[in-house]
């Protein structure tokens, strides 16, 4: 039966494909006294056997489809399957102790990882997961349980998921995942982003999705309007058909204009620039016609392992993307890592608000031989393009000058032993706290740039936190206090003869390009797919035009006022 | 040895008493086999009688010390001892498996808790917590653990604490309680709140006090400085004395200024008022000269119970207070919880980010029938003195207005009904977001009045968790960020003609009282023994004078020169 779920346009585009449920059950392993022990001992190995055919075929899969680095994985699986070490115990378990395989599989499992956890050696580290991994798939065999192996997709579906973490795509196919709907998340979550940066459309926090669609559905994830509609009527599908088809002319509309600048209608130029976290984002912001990246997330270089990246690997990956941008710039920003993203080798205690705690430069300026490494690594890169590099979560003109200080320390530092490092090379700051955009006067005399980053700007000048769903109606990027600090820290830039860049999603919305015209934004940086609608849509604006509404906007008591008169001034849907 | 330890001052004055610490140990019912059952039964029978031997003499002395109310928490624990429905399954099951007697206590008890706690009955859920407490104490004498009976103290003592909650406090005796010291916590923190209004030195977050401090040690308390001594030499013993002895001089000079208003040095008058908890608050707040109560926080009356006060409850509260402050104004916030403070009978779901999460009027705008009950019982209570009601946690005008119209709605409801209600009760706001201080300008044209509350607006203005230890360094209520916002409110509703308060720990602060007297202030509303303090500051201060520091101040960039050029301007040690 056909049926419509409402949700939130995370990425763009129309995908039409068989639904493909990716499943978390849960496995629990309960303890019951079992009489005939062999036959346990049995069911044991039965498990172990199917979970062993089941991982040949996906390593097979895997070596074909996605690269030996990913079909190493599935190998190292295979090698804990045939360790007699983790299964005699087991074994030894059943027996002496005449309790069922799945708690006997269990608690031998959890001894091993414990103890490889506990060891300080990371190779063992790394077993400790694989145990954890194959434990689950055994487990799930005892159990009869069906656990999703999304590595082995191998036709086109859309993924239906709860959510998905960056672990889950890492295992996607790109070649047939064409979309995918989640229950949880807003357009700013991880699986958002991921979706963004994959240019899949996707459609997130439908709340419902995974109670409505069943596996091997028709389902269309309309991307553009945040619809998922589940086994479409001939008469609907045609629509949507249709629907993806006009999508598809008007990408390539906007594919003429990668190679062109982002001009106005009245010849003022602004900047288009790309957001990225790794290196091989890079390809996709260039094909989007990106001017430069406007931010380029580091984090990524420091999560999914067990110790901090090396200054050598930092300097390939900044170097790749320097060189790969080919003069345009490059704005990096250092390590923005806590609040909800972790990393768990640096043992930070739990807080208990992690979005107002010790992260980001807080935790740069205190673990300072963490900050100097990496600190060094771009000093070194900076000789291969056009570097800028701003620190994030600067909240005091105090944080600022020590962060700059001790970047200038470690330039001292490598140009008296003789490395190269660029001349003035600019050095901002994200604004995202209120209390630096309250202060931006203070700041633009010392900085070279600004970078407003919206998300978190948001969030706090709201107090309301972007993933929590009870309190998410108060994250309105047209709160007119939103528009009132990104006003001031533009004006008070301009004073100073400095340049003020976005890099929240804010930055690509349609209803807020024309205002941050208005505002006088001098770069633009967004998820690399926004990059050709906003130039088309720049080309058509005037930013003397655009300049008069400046006045109103910020004179608007309410987010819904400042989308109705945008909207009817600009014409927008 | 006489050791000095450091921390953060709480609450002015010198105690100096023995040390008692408060001890709240983990209590481990881990289960092991035993041979001789009787023998277990008699372990547990023998704990059983110590404990209510020791409850008896807790009893008694509540009831000659603390009063009735207090001593039938103990006379109900009692009981519990005497039932046989929960001491025998206990021995039942020491018998059948063979268990110690602290096992087949914690299990039995476990069951029985959890059994009322499902129990849609709040004569049962409060069993369940006499359940808990007298459990804990019978297990701590199977154990041969010693555990705090605070009620019991009956000689003069400085409490050593890792952390004190409400309910630890609602147990001491202020007879003998002299003062307190604490690992964790800092000036807002409740322990700290807590210490001003029982009007006993507190130093707190002195992060070693309870591994340095035994029981029976000679404690200074220095509340003025933020210094514990644990047995200083006789010399030094002397110094404190004298010190106590000049606080206590101090404090007869100010008590003088009791009926005096608070007037400048060039005869502008403004208000001084107090936060309060609880009626019974109230009059510490009289005998401290309060002009009114800036701040009556009503979520005490919601706190430490199973289920939601009623509007006759609530009714007769703020009637109390209404009556005792006999026509001078009373501020009415209306609840204010979520983030640091659980209401366990709302069953609310954990958040991520509880202090950027679902409070106050949030909470208050959702759960609609909690909100219009308190709203009624405070319309009721109107004819009874001088009121003013204001919202919490308003980030935008909608909210603002919505809480505004259920206010109105209930209003006409009860005239209709014949129930008297005092017309131009005036309706405000809290301003403790940042979004709400940069729109002040708006609000100002909706509310009659603002109350600052700096304790929200700074941890928002900074993002960091005031709470958080490792970021609290950033929590700087003389950034200039918070002094422009701040500002920026008074400036907006003095435009409108409408007065601003401050209800946050700043107001009372000696180094941020001329500056607020700058920036314009209308209302200082702090804990009522900062009250006189202030009052005599201010007689010294001419706002003529101090205004021509507003632009200065508001120009500095940091916190530390602010701190610094007001100190100079004004001779402030």
């Amino acid at each position: 039966m056909e049926k419509t779920i409402h949700g939130i346009a995370a990425s763009s585009g129309i995908a039409i494909a068989k639904a493909y449920r990716l499943e978390t059950p849960h496995l629990a392993a309960e303890k019951r006294t079992v009489a005939d022990v062999e036959a346990e001992i049995a069911r044991l190995e039965a498990a172990v056997a199917k979970a062993k055919e089941e991982l040949e075929a996906i390593k097979q899969h895997a070596l074909e489809k996605l690269g030996e680095d990913k079909a190493a994985i599935f190998a190292a699986h295979l090698l804990v399957l045939d360790d007699p070490e983790l299964l005699n115990p087991i074994k030894e378990k059943i027996k002496t102790e005449q309790v069922n395989a799945e708690y006997a599989l269990h608690e031998t499992a959890s001894f091993f990882i414990s103890m490889f956890e506990g060891m300080d050696n990371e190779y063992m580290k790394e077993r400790a997961a694989d145990i954890r991994d194959v434990t689950k798939r055994v487990l799930a065999h005892l159990l009869g349980v069906t656990i999703s192996n999304p590595s082995l997709i191998s036709e086109e579906v859309v993924i239906i998921a709860e959510d998905l973490t960056p672990s889950d795509t890492a295992q996607l196919n790109r070649q047939y995942v064409k979309g995918f709907a989640t229950d949880i998340g807003g357009r700013t979550s991880h699986s958002a982003i991921m979706a963004r940066s994959l240019e899949i459309p996707a459609v997130v926090g439908t709340k419902a999705v995974t109670a409505e669609v069943q596996n091997g559905d028709i389902v269309v994830v309309d991307g553009l309007d945040g619809q998922v509609v589940v086994n479409p009527s001939p008469e609907l599908l045609a629509h949507y058909e249709e629907k993806r088809a006009r999508y598809e002319e008007q990408k390539a509309e906007w594919a003429k204009l990668v190679d062109q600048p982002t001009v106005t209608a009245d010849g003022v130029h602004v900047e288009l620039a790309a957001n990225i976290g790794t290196p091989d984002d890079v390809k996709g912001a260039l094909a989007n016609g990106a001017e430069g990246i406007g931010l380029y997330r580091t984090e990524f270089l420091y999560m999914g392992r067990s110790e901090l990246p090396t200054e050598e690997e930092q300097l390939a990956a900044y170097k790749t993307v320097l060189e790969k941008m080919d003069g345009k710039p490059v704005v990096v920003r250092t390590l923005d890592i806590g609040g909800d993203k972790e990393l768990p080798y640096l043992h930070l205690p739990k807080e208990m608000n992690p979005f107002l705690g010790f992260r980001a430069i807080r935790l740069c300026l205190e673990m300072q031989e963490m900050f100097r490494t990496q600190l060094r690594a771009l000093l070194r890169a900076s000789v291969h393009g056009n570097l800028k590099i701003m620190f994030p979560m600067i909240a005091t003109l105090d944080e600022f000058r020590q962060a700059k200080a001790i970047l200038l320390e470690e330039k001292e530092a490598l140009l008296r032993q003789g490395v190269p490092v660029t001349d003035g090379i600019e050095v901002g700051m994200m604004v995202e706290i209120p209390a630096a955009a309250v202060m931006a006067d203070q700041f633009a005399k010392e900085v070279d740039f600004f970078s407003i980053g919206t998300n978190d700007l948001i969030q706090y000048t709201v107090a309301a936190d972007r993933m929590n769903e009870r309190v998410s109606y108060l994250y309105q990027p047209y709160n007119p206090a939103i528009l009132r600090l990104i006003s001031h820290v533009i004006d008070a830039a301009h004073r100073e003869g400095k340049w003020v860049g976005m890099c929240g999603e804010m930055a690509g919305d349609p209803i807020a390009i024309p205002i941050l015209l208005a505002l006088g934004l001098d770069e633009f940086s967004m998820s690399a797919t926004s990059i050709l609608p906003a130039r088309a849509q720049l080309k058509q604006l005037s930013k003397e035009d655009a300049a008069r509404i400046k006045e109103t906007v910020l004179s608007l008591g309410t987010a819904e006022e400042v989308v109705t008169f945008v909207k009817q001034t600009f014409s927008l849907a």
